[in-house]
């Protein structure tokens, strides 16, 4: 069988994977990741508050997304575990030591979670605006 | 008053809008992007499917988001005028026909809409690796 150029990859893989089709797993997929505490892990643990990524306990992680509660940080840790985008290491220590990090795979979606977050800081006053004068419009 | 480096600007902006906050107004912005039918509605119209940038229609865009509610896709499509990231034109045709199309706001989003929608595409097969590795570590 001949080898498969990147081109033939990608085109092969877009038909396979399409989020546009309602029965496509990456749906699924893109629907987990469309969460805010997603994106907010991500951003965490890759190293968006202090520019380098880093393993991170569950208590910084709690307190870094203020107003998180510990149900849904457990469900959001959980999942991202599951979907091999974090990796949680126990160190025994009393208490045990519970550590958070990104593994590759997350680190290949921090680029566009990051990107997410900073385009939300950075248009905010645009999107206000906007919302001020449609309201406006509709009263 | 001196005029801003766009550093300090970007320094500045970095101050006020934090979406890691629980009070941050940013944060309700990246909860409202975070949402699948949000993310596929900008690629649709960013021209994910063919490449350009392109007005649609409310069946089309109907049609290609495979399985969307009319509500759901109607709430959907105001949020974002609201927000001022799509813009709404009706041409007084009979039936009126109405249009929707991204702003240039809506377009400095969607590269990064864009980028999330072909991870998740692109990253399936690991994903439910890793999923598969796990619930049978956990069985």
């Amino acid at each position: 069988m001949a080898t498969m150029t990147a081109a033939q990859k990608k085109a092969q893989a877009k038909a396979e994977y399409d989020a546009f089709l309602d029965v496509c797993p990456s749906r699924k997929l893109l629907d987990r990741l469309s969460d805010k505490w997603v994106v907010l892990v991500l951003a965490a643990l890759g190293g968006d508050c202090d520019g380098t990524p880093q393993g991170m306990r569950y208590s910084e992680l709690s307190r870094l997304l203020a107003g998180v509660s510990q149900k849904m940080l457990t469900q959001t840790l959980r999942a991202l575990e599951r979907d091999g985008l974090i990796s949680r290491t126990a160190t025994p220590t009393v208490p045990v030591t519970v550590t958070y990090e990104l593994t590759p795979l997350g680190g290949s979606l921090y680029g566009t979670v990051r990107a997410l977050k900073a385009w939300a800081q950075d248009h905010m006053d645009d999107v206000l605006a906007h919302r001020a004068t449609y309201d406006a419009s509709e009263a």
